[in-house]
């Protein structure tokens, strides 16, 4: 490796996967790189692989380890797959945190809530306002996407721009915000563009994408035609969305009601930095309850089935003094999230069962997508015509896909996931280092690495139960009383119809009486004898091969 | 109510849900119907609700408690969902089993399986032969789905008669099997159908259903465009799309070897029992290590994601010698079913790392579904022009649909979810009766019902992790040596960095040095207090409140 000065990209999290975006960039010698870190977002736990995690962070080692080396932290956006993780490791890395307002103002809550200082969140003004970070110079492009504010960063280099388009999609009409400006992006690109890094989400999706306001006529027409009371979710921080439905209610002579702690923060927060202007009158929930319900129009939290959101909620009945009857309407305003389809369901069926008339965006009337579809990847890589494409924020099959996409554009395009470092000094794409990385959980109040085994440890509890084993010996370490087993997650008895507790306890008895003086004197050889004893029995009895804790206590 | 006799729906798994069909229909004085039993499936754990649990049966107490009473057990076809539980609960039944042949070569198998005798699966030939179940004869006539001889019910009994889909389809040219016949249905219903109870799965679905051999000519197109190995995955037991994948193989001049047990177990059951003539010939996964690899095709399971299966090992590197590679085709011609994308999507990422282009159903031209869309529901409406419809098989919102569909029509219909006894003896049908119905899982070796807290103390050891505290009292009641503390799934550490069992012994010691001798006397008090100082050192240390299991020993 030439000590020369270079340009790296490193992926810390996204690349890969939907979800926990963090990309590094560095300028300078070899392992002396000035840094910049892109992004700082989570994912989220499921039962099966994660069960009881809080949040998932990429592994920052790499760079908590070179904290020294970063210079800033820039946030293209308020989901929590990119802004999650700001408060949970400012204190590791200590750079000043740099995004737009609305994107600050979630960012500067993040970091109260632990216990960090909200003044090292920065706001920076749209392109052209430009930030100093080392040997970067970065502005903030403004792009549609799901939220407000939403930014491309324009990345000046010592060796070129980069572009980093953070989650897009192009719309020239998006409700809030500003809509898609093809010339100003043309212009960025009039000197070259050395990297395009982009979005890859829906690289899958072959149509071109749609515009947030093609949905404004079709929800109004829905809300006018329905009788009874209109509930609506959607993701709470697609503030224009929100707008969207809150205009339909009110042109139907609805009183409009937010419900859910998310949505009445979001639309809190739109209005408090600006993005959000002439939103309809809302009425609280106390209110609501004296609205004859085809009067009313609820707009709640919850399209992906989370079980505490209101929607959940509504669909066990009543919450909040408000309750869903026959010939109401329930429109999700949202696509299911895959892996969330058996919650959503869940809704939808207890909506069902009520008589409520559910509207889902399989008409596609109803809800658009906030990322470019792949034609709409294409016309950017046109537009911007870079050196080299990098796709960013996917599944590998994603990844891969968008870089096929750019290869048959002509365009240099490499697949880089996590951990995988890029040189990209000169005109193509090197890969120059691999990095361990990997996830952390938040587990409680603690973080965990992902193979700790502390999780590992539960899902075999959940898949197989425990039996716990008490096993006490006196100063002579002759056994002192029977053995004595409790169990958790276990049928009470088996095949013999006699209570499982008492044959381990009995097995383990015999075992122990069996034992030679050896044996008794060593601990783990007595563990493991004991411990093969319950599986056996409960193998014999129940089918099942628990997990086995046997504790022996000593009267020495 | 009267004591007169009268007809009987009701249903016990199947209405309500997607999976485990269980119908019932009875025909005597109330309490004293003869009945017979439609269907008897299982459906499939996940981790989220069901961890450990190996199968999931509807309740059958209800018939258990009647089965004096019960004439037959008709099977209409051998998936899981319509066959998986015969084994399980025919020693509780005692009713003989009837289907047609390759159903009864499954059944046979699954009898066996579970200890019981296969000579009690009777095989009946297609309609018009007719079995005699007490007050009701029984026909099975022919319909397409995705498995081979799949039947509909052709019930009459002493007031009309009952036609039962089973699961189908609408399929002219099914490539296995009878197409459908149109003129047959017709002459069924010529006399007059009491009641059509009906397949309800797809009725959301708005478009017409395709044809099985609409797929040949896309499939053949595909393999031979491909270049390297192609492997595709189907449900094994979709035997007619497994003979369109070979034949596409054949044509396009590549050995064929079917991969994964149940592949080959249901092209064997296929071709014993006569339903499947001209299969193109097969070689082993021995053979197929020393074939080119353009021209090889590998048909696999696994097309759901599932860990074991051969697609997933394939996945994950060398699978019997074979190995995909940077060119092979994989083709998934198949949907997966919600619940299963992230497993599915586990599967596609890898290969796309290997640089395998995966091909899936998204283009619609690789897979067909085996359920009638809504469109085909309606014309099987009007053919049978039924005196009332029940809707079966399906989630709430599906049933309602249905029923909404039949309404339309000027059809009586109505919605019986799983407990719902309907009296269909008169003009409509009543709600006569609600039954307690529920699940039951088998997990390891034994039935546990799904209210028992079994599966539930799993899911919260997943959730909390387990702390296990052990106390010894000596003969006096007085606490001997120190507590000891054992966790399983918690960090080892929390806040103030000491190990959190060191934490839970210290508390534990101290709350049992505080404690007063009626309190050290009583095992309930002391056992809740113990429980109460491990759950607030935990919190304090970790941000988690574990399961606790506190276990005390008395050298009394």
């Amino acid at each position: 490796m030439s000590g020369a000065e270079r340009l790296i990209y490193l992926p810390l999290g996204g690349a890969g996967e939907v979800g926990m975006n963090a990309y590094v960039y560095g300028w300078g010698k070899p392992g002396k790189e000035r840094l910049i870190l892109v992004d700082l977002g989570v994912t989220f736990p499921d039962m099966e692989t994660t069960p009881g995690v809080d949040l998932i962070f990429p592994d920052m080692s790499w760079l908590i380890e070179r904290a020294v080396r970063l210079e800033a932290i820039l946030i293209t956006h308020g989901h929590e797959d990119h802004i999650g993780g700001i408060g949970h490791f400012w204190r590791d890395l200590r750079a000043p945190v740099y995004c737009r307002r609305f994107t600050g103002h979630l960012a500067q809550r993040k970091m109260e809530e632990r216990g960090n200082d909200p003044e090292q969140v920065h706001v920076v003004e749209a392109f052209p306002e430009t930030i100093e970070a080392g040997p970067f110079q970065i502005s903030f492009l403004p792009v549609s996407h799901s939220i407000p504010e939403s930014s491309a960063l324009v990345i000046d280099t010592p060796v070129g721009r980069i572009v980093h388009t953070g989650d897009f999609k192009l719309d020239g009409a998006p409700v809030v915000g500003e809509p898609f400006d093809a010339e100003l992006w043309h212009d960025i690109a009039a000197d070259g563009i050395k990297a395009l890094v982009c979005d890859s989400t829906n690289v899958h999706v072959e149509n071109p994408g749609r515009s947030e306001s093609t949905l404004t006529n079709n929800i109004r027409d829905l809300v006018l035609q329905s009788s009874g009371m209109f509930v609506a979710t959607t993701f709470a921080s697609n503030v224009a969305r929100v707008k969207t439905l809150a205009e339909a209610g009110r042109e139907a002579g609805r009183s409009v009601c937010l419900m859910g702690r998310a949505m009445l923060r979001m639309v809190q927060a739109s209005v408090e930095t600006g993005v959000l202007t002439d939103f309809p009158p809302v009425i609280s929930h106390e209110e609501a309850e004296d609205i004859p319900r085809e009067n009313l129009m609820l707009i709640v939290t919850g399209s992906q089935g989370e079980r505490r959101a209101a929607t959940a909620q509504l669909s066990r009945g009543k919450y909040l003094g408000l309750e869903l009857a026959e010939g109401d309407t329930f429109l999700f305003s949202s696509k299911t999230i895959p892996g969330n389809e058996r919650g959503v369901l869940r809704n939808v069926n207890a909506f069902s069962e009520m008589g409520v008339n559910v509207v889902d965006d399989s008409s596609s009337l109803y809800h658009v997508s906030g990322h470019a579809n792949r034609p709409d990847l294409e016309a950017v890589h046109e537009l911007m015509r870079p050196q080299m494409l990098i796709p960013m924020h996917g599944e590998h099959r994603m990844l891969r896909r968008h870089a096929e996409a750019g290869e048959a554009k002509g365009i240099t395009s490499k697949v880089a996931t996590n951990g995988t470092m890029l040189d990209l000094t000169g005109e193509y794409p090197v890969v120059c280092e691999h990095v361990e990385t990997g996830r952390v959980y938040l587990d409680g109040a603690q973080k965990v690495g992902a193979l700790d085994g502390v999780v590992r440890d539960r899902i075999r509890m959940a898949l197989n139960g425990h039996v716990m084993l008490n096993v006490i010996l006196d100063e002579e370490d002759e056994p002192l009383g029977e053995p004595w087993a409790e169990t958790m997650g276990l049928v009470e008895t088996g095949r013999s119809n006699a209570p499982l507790v008492e044959l381990v306890e009995a097995e383990a008895a015999q075992f122990l009486a069996r034992a030679n003086d050896k044996l008794l004197t060593d601990d783990e050889k007595l563990e493991s004898g004991l411990r093969r004893v319950v599986r056996q029995v409960s193998v014999e009895e129940i089918g099942k091969k628990p997990e086995v804790t046997v504790v022996i206590s000593r009267l020495a």
